[in-house]
């Protein structure tokens, strides 16, 4: 038996078709006890291919049953290299490396992390990619693994979009997959195609093809789900307008080139203007903290787990013990701009406008809103403070105190109250002034 | 005509089916005036099987023709007993009696309100079901149907899944029929279903059944919908571990039993954690209260309908009539907290994270924050109240004010001013000293 | 070839079928360069009855290329005439006239804005509409042209519905098409009607056609979408009656007359209900706006399109430049408020209550206690100029500032800093006294 599972792992490693799913030695158990699984897979072209259990989930049986192994893009690349080189060249693949990932800078845990294979071989220290992202190290392993890795994953887990047995490609090419990770307050892409007029027509299933996900960013059925998007990075004229080059030649089977030219430099406008009204909101932020009036004060926060207590708003935020303030920035940047330009860029009225531009504009005004609230107080503390340090008059608030404070100590002395009601009736009255 | 109806009736209650609908007193008159609902009747297994109009509207034509009729739960039960007795074991069942209704506390109102029927037979004033939530009863009579009961009204009416006069059984399974109720800010189940890879599986229609609702919580056709989640009330171990094991039965379809519980697993730690960021806000909020910085105060608000005049935090609070605070509060325990761990056990990513737990933890920081800003207003306060105490120096903004009454009061007696203007000016330099 | 062209021209106006298509001198290149939009044309009714790509877009090549030709409603009106004059008998159709257009108070630009033929024939300064919507007006133009104009453009569009080069009915009469711009935070017609009884028998396609958009609201096939709706405008007790007894007429097909009856009564309940509450949370903001509360004041905001630096709450209101109270009352007014009411006209709960009642109820609180806070700070702000003003205390304040400008002043004379540090320091000191 371990003969056999030595020849079929050799055999995987060639990348040779097995035998036959006869063979298997998995698939009498677990047609028993996970049909569902191995009903998936005897339907799809891999049971056609006879490529079995053990090809891709190896044949340590303890390993696999103890839920130590996953397979990983570099299984599913053994054979699909045109698929796997594709998809490392796009934002995707580089999705840890961007610092999508998280788990790098991650003190160590008591709970077994299963996250640990992103990053690492099996059994190795050395980091195959380099991750950096405090957002996801400041949540839970629970939330890390259910929240962030689940699309996090994307750039080493085939079935991020795939499904895991079977090996129907209209599955993976249908929008509801790709919105899956690309919906929701960060980026609802998936939404706004689908009620923007594209998604109509490709909901109602007629013409000539009307364009989902796939269309556009996967067109010919590549991998490299960047082509045709402004690439991340620094500025790059020759890139930028080989990839609107590129996008514009995909809209043209539809619509004139002048149309679907203007629409996307409408687009250019509305995410160069939103990033304008990021920067103002940045700004009025960074004031305040300069001013010392954000509450909590950075010094004061559980400490971040890349900045320690510094002070951190760009890409490195995080989402918990803000200010207000800074908690309705981190939604305008993180969820408002992002949404307008993307729904210019998806032509959907309704996202650009309604759920990003109008949201985004009316939480600029409650930041600088809040900031003049904020230094209104702040002006009233120092003038009390300045009343208070004249002799005579505010002085005489801390000589009153001072007086309450010799009548309790004295009823103390006396005995008439205890050390701990005397401590008590201390901060009641620090309390009381406010001190 | 008389002698028919009776005999019908009789026929009802014994629950034999009818002659035929060819004797139905109904069917000829509404065939004209609402020609859709007969069509669905026409094609219905009740037809079929010759289940009639009055079989189940009764006899009374002008009890129906006055809206007074209500087609409840036990009608439907007199011959689907099966469904009602599991329906009644569960959950749904128990809405009402669950304190999930409202009107038990409900004070009597001008205007006739259908929703009686709800929780007394006809003519009864002895209510047959136990009910007192003081969110329903704090909305109009028009909002509680439309709104609440819409949805709450579950327990007694099988027409909240079921089409009224159609049989077809696919539309009561589809989960966009549990989506209806299941769906918005405090529990997107039917969005986080739809979005996650098993819903888009089930869109797709591929494969060997994804699952929908009624896959995982209606195992089997059966109406408990309560089977295989965590149980309401105190902590039973037993119990838990019984419907969990129920659950991860019906995973075991498709998924290996380990990856399952892993996945289930995570979802209760993420109950837990959201469970303690609720306690955490509301002790903020409880704070805040106990220092009286809760503006209005709970003794300035109208009345809540059970409580009175008392602080409300738990099960019972309403969102009208808050501070705001309290409003934040409100949403972070009944939209964030559960849309985190509903978002996990549904497998969710966006739902989990983006839709829940990001602003879970964002809201939190508000209330915070809030409650900081309120404080130092607070502590200024007593600041300027002890500077105005003290003889000679704030003692002397009462001596202005005093000083500046006397002067218009003398032009009132001089006859320069009038009464009214008085009355005006005195009103004006109240507010100005801010009194 | 110009006088084909000319010939070509002349048979559009008297709307006379064309020779064929074959004649077409657009098609041989088109066909190659935009082969969808082609392929769609040669799919509709328009290729059949050979209404070719000039009788619609002029013969103007080099206009047509340069993106200066519009194909508007009167266009296509040439030839569907019912349809043109029950559009323009509609709220579509009065869409720039009722103001709810933008541009015709825009101050001139740079920029080319292909808007302009929405208000004007092209050439020509006269205006063909009215329009005057200051909330378009504040947005830049390209978000103009991707957020307001791509709905607020129905009046004189017919592709805002129809597809351009199909003619398949059965796309512009899907309710998809309807939501492209009735979705959305303002008014989520498509997503409370999907979610809602009526949408889940739609989509799951049984029965005897279960009502979607065009069922009530273009009943009949007609193109007056404002049938059976209340009226916008001066109330209007017969034309009220008249529109509700249609719409009810169409509940019939499937509802006895008196649960419509009912179920509508208390739509328009839960609409006046709304209405209050608006009411009340708007004389808030003009309570703050006249005691001078609302920071920015209106005075040192950015001018208004239409209204300049005044105050402006009703319809002309604008989202941006706002002080935080007046941001949550745009929400209540603009967002939570139609969503409330229509959520109960279309039978969705959820919308009615959670996505509508409980935010407005919410955000009114909210509302109030801010306005509660910012008068606490002002009435505190009042305290601090009383003691400051009294002479020997608070002036003394004052006097200490004098002293210490004097000081640093002595510093600047003597040479012992630069008059550039004297006015930071100056600036400096003034901070700090919060003046």
């Amino acid at each position: 038996m371990k003969g056999l599972f030595f020849a079929l792992v050799l055999l995987t490693v060639l990348a040779v078709p097995r035998p036959g799913p006869a063979a298997d030695p998995c698939l009498d158990c677990h047609a028993q006890k996970t049909p569902g699984l191995v009903a998936y897979w005897r339907a799809s072209a891999h049971a056609v291919r006879k490529v079995g259990c053990i090809d891709c989930h190896g044949s340590d049986r303890e390993a696999n049953h103890a839920g130590r192994v996953t397979v990983d893009a570099t299984v599913c690349g053994g054979c699909h290299k045109a698929a796997l080189t594709t998809h490392r060249a796009s934002k995707h693949g580089a999705g840890l490396k961007a610092g999508m990932g998280c788990t790098r800078n991650k003190a160590k845990s008591d709970e077994r992390d299963k996250s640990c294979s992103l990053c690492h071989k099996t059994g190795s220290a050395q980091p195959i990619v380099q991750v950096a992202c405090a957002m996801f190290l400041a949540q839970s392993p629970a939330m890390q693994r259910q929240g962030c890795l689940a699309c996090h994953q994307v750039e080493v887990r085939c079935d991020s979009c795939h499904t895991r047995h079977g090996t129907d490609l209209s599955i993976a090419r249908s929008p509801g997959v790709c919105g899956v990770c690309h919906m929701g307050p960060d980026h609802p892409q998936a939404e706004m195609w689908e009620t923007s007029m594209h998604g109509v027509l490709y909901s109602q299933g007629r013409g000539t093809g009307a364009p989902a996900c796939a269309t556009c960013h996967m067109h010919g059925g590549s991998h490299d789900v960047s082509r045709g998007i402004s690439p991340d990075g620094p500025p790059d004229a020759a890139r930028i307008s080989k990839e609107r080059t590129f996008m514009l030649s995909i809209c043209a089977e539809c619509h004139t080139p002048g149309m679907a030219a203007r629409s996307l430099a409408d687009g250019d406008t509305i995410r160069e203007q939103s990033g304008k009204i990021v920067a103002e909101a940045r700004a009025v932020v960074e004031d305040l903290q300069r001013e010392g009036l954000l509450s909590p004060a950075p010094s004061d926060r559980p400490p971040h787990p890349l900045a320690g207590n510094k002070f951190v708003i760009g890409p490195h935020m995080l989402y918990e013990d803000l200010s207000s303030v800074e908690s309705l920035f981190f939604k305008l940047k993180q969820f408002y701009a992002p949404t307008t330009y993307k729904g210019a860029f998806h032509q959907n009225p309704d996202y650009a406008h309604w759920y990003g531009n109008a949201p985004m504009k009316l939480t600029l005004s409650e930041i600088k809103s809040e900031a003049s609230l904020l230094r209104q107080v702040q002006a009233l503390k120092k003038r009390v403070d300045n009343l208070a340090a004249v002799p005579g008059t505010g002085g005489a608030e801390v000589e009153d105190m001072k007086r309450r404070l010799r009548e309790i100590e004295e009823l103390r002395l006396k005995g008439e109250i205890s050390a701990q009601e005397y401590e008590k009736m201390k901060k009641q009255l620090l309390d009381e002034k406010g001190l």
